[in-house]
């Protein structure tokens, strides 16, 4: 059987689509038809070549979706045909089967054990979990990568407590997740900064009650405004290192902490002045927001589907898998928050 | 009432031994009679300049102490005349009474909240707790800084868990605390390392599992000949930044988490390949190892009363106050682990 894929074929270029061939299930594997894909920064990066030396190319892309079950390998026992899934980067339970490998006339194609810029997708058992009830498809998208991460950072990482003040680097879509979940969790002042108006727009939907535009100004002092002693928690989203910086002096001495989810550029350098640790604040790292599947994704999707926020406007007006490239360009660009790519157009 | 003091009266100079004037006491302030102090590198920096400039000199030095109580202020509730005092940097509950002012001849001396380098302090009551019952005065000193600091850095900031693989980078006073905690606490390896041989040997004797002299090896490396994943926690107590570099580097992958309690030197900088925290792995900072006085000390008094290990060899063998600069020197020479000065010599 063969799919349409949008491949990366050399960094720097754009994306092709390309007819592949599906390959036969080994176990632990599970043949899905995708519905929906998002787009996050880590595409930008690979597509980009921004996360070092390639040596996968060529090679599929995406890791967050939600599709249909279309066939089950052996062994797998988490999901049968028909089941409506969610795809995501972020182990769960279940087989680690590793990569399919397409071909692509005669050359081969590489793949993760979840990838989603194409029809159809050989998934390890582990990167599946069933939808929510009655979250429909194209929010579902959002459990693959950007809720978990956003979402996580926030509960998991930073313990967000009710009433904990809180600034957010960065409101594209893993930020606006992490907006949301400030806002979700009763979190008060919450703060976005982004250079992007639109992002800012987006933000102010999200559950921000401030936004700063940091271009040109000191955005410590704009945020020491709003709360003298420093934020007790902030999110960094941009992978920025001077942001990173901004992020944890922007938060309280003694348990302020700041929690990074950009993804930073290869050989890039943070400088930081380690005083800060003496005062007791803390940069904190994680791995997906620290989620874990099969615990945290029902959870999150009754926030996303509780109907407090709009959280269809979350994802963009749809684009289709030949227009992936520009999906990343405009993500790129901060002209779309999470770009959302619909396989049925 | 005149007492002895050893006094900074200019950074990089010696101390000076010097008789001052005891104030009248304010409202929340108490008289105690000092019987021993404790030294760390705050002081060594402070003495030595390394704080950047200081606006206070003269004045007096030390934050962590035991003594008796002489005479409570008004307004003091906490302890009384006759008590058995524990003298710390890190507040507890009480009154916040603000530093002392004593006479030098006709020279002001300036004194915070709490200072223990001479014979008699006037010291504000939320820096005082009780001497755990049947906890020797000279072992009951490391309440005051290093115990609250090290193996509140263990277990209330790093969240140690039996089982969890440590390393520990400086094993001098706050360091061997932290690896107490950690042998305490159930934690397998315990990796000390420290370029200082005496210091290395301190650290077999406080729980080190095992020990690395860090002079001219890839201490990630030795590490991981050790832990090959990483150590899940890492202690930095060196304050130096290229070894903090070390600290979050010797972790392993999601959830590795190295906390920093080494006090960096004003203007030094600390650089990271950001890329760590996408790796999931978090550099905390903590003020007082997070430790409550009148939550935390009854429990660390316990544990270092415990008997399981010799914790009077934690501290040197005494200086006079007279010796109070050889003694912070002795300490940045890496020549004993924590300098006690005794003030009956
Ligand atoms: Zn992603
Ligand atoms: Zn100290």
């Amino acid at each position: 059987m063969k799919t349409l894929a949008a491949l990366l074929v050399q960094t720097g270029q754009p994306l092709e689509l390309v007819e592949i061939e599906i390959p036969a299930l080994k176990p632990g594997q599970v043949l899905v038809e995708i519905a929906y894909s998002g787009a996050c920064g880590t595409q930008v990066m690979e597509a980009r070549g921004l996360k070092g030396e390639d040596k996968w190319v060529p090679h599929c892309l995406g890791h967050e979706g939600t599709g249909t079950v279309l066939e089950a390998g052996s062994a797998v026992t988490k999901v049968k045909a028909g089941d409506k899934v969610v795809l995501s980067w972020i182990k769960g339970s279940g087989i680690e089967a590793g990569g399919a490998i397409y071909m692509w006339g005669d050359k081969k194609v590489n793949a993760g054990g979840v990838t989603t810029f194409q029809r159809h997708a050989v998934v390890s058992e582990n990167r599946l979990t069933l939808v929510p009830e009655s979250l429909p498809m194209d929010v579902a998208v959002l459990l693959g990568c950007a809720a978990p991460t956003g979402m996580g950072a926030v509960y998991n990482v930073l313990k967000l407590q009710p009433g904990d003040s809180i600034a957010i680097f960065g409101t594209g879509g893993i930020g606006l997740n992490a907006c949301l979940a400030a806002a979700l969790g009763g979190a008060s002042p919450v703060i976005g900064i982004d250079p992007s108006p639109t992002r800012r727009a987006l933000a102010k939907t999200y559950g921000a009650t401030h936004v700063i535009d940091p271009t040109g100004v000191d955005v410590i002092a704009e945020i020491k405004k709003i709360v003298p002693q420093g934020v007790d928690v902030a999110v960094e989203a941009s992978g920025i290192p001077a942001v990173m910086d901004q992020a944890i002096n922007a938060t309280r001495q003694q348990g302020g902490r700041a929690v990074v989810i950009g993804n930073a550029k290869y050989g890039a350098e943070l400088k930081l002045n380690p005083g800060v640790f003496n005062q007791g604040k803390s940069l904190m790292g994680t791995w997906g927001g620290d989620s874990v599947p099969d615990r945290d994704y029902g959870r999150y999707g009754r926030l996303l589907g509780g109907g407090r926020f709009p959280v269809k406007g979350l994802l963009s007006a749809p684009y289709s898998l030949a227009q992936a490239s520009q999906a990343l360009d405009d993500l790129a660009d901060g002209k779309v928050g999470r770009p959302l790519i619909d396989m049925s157009l």
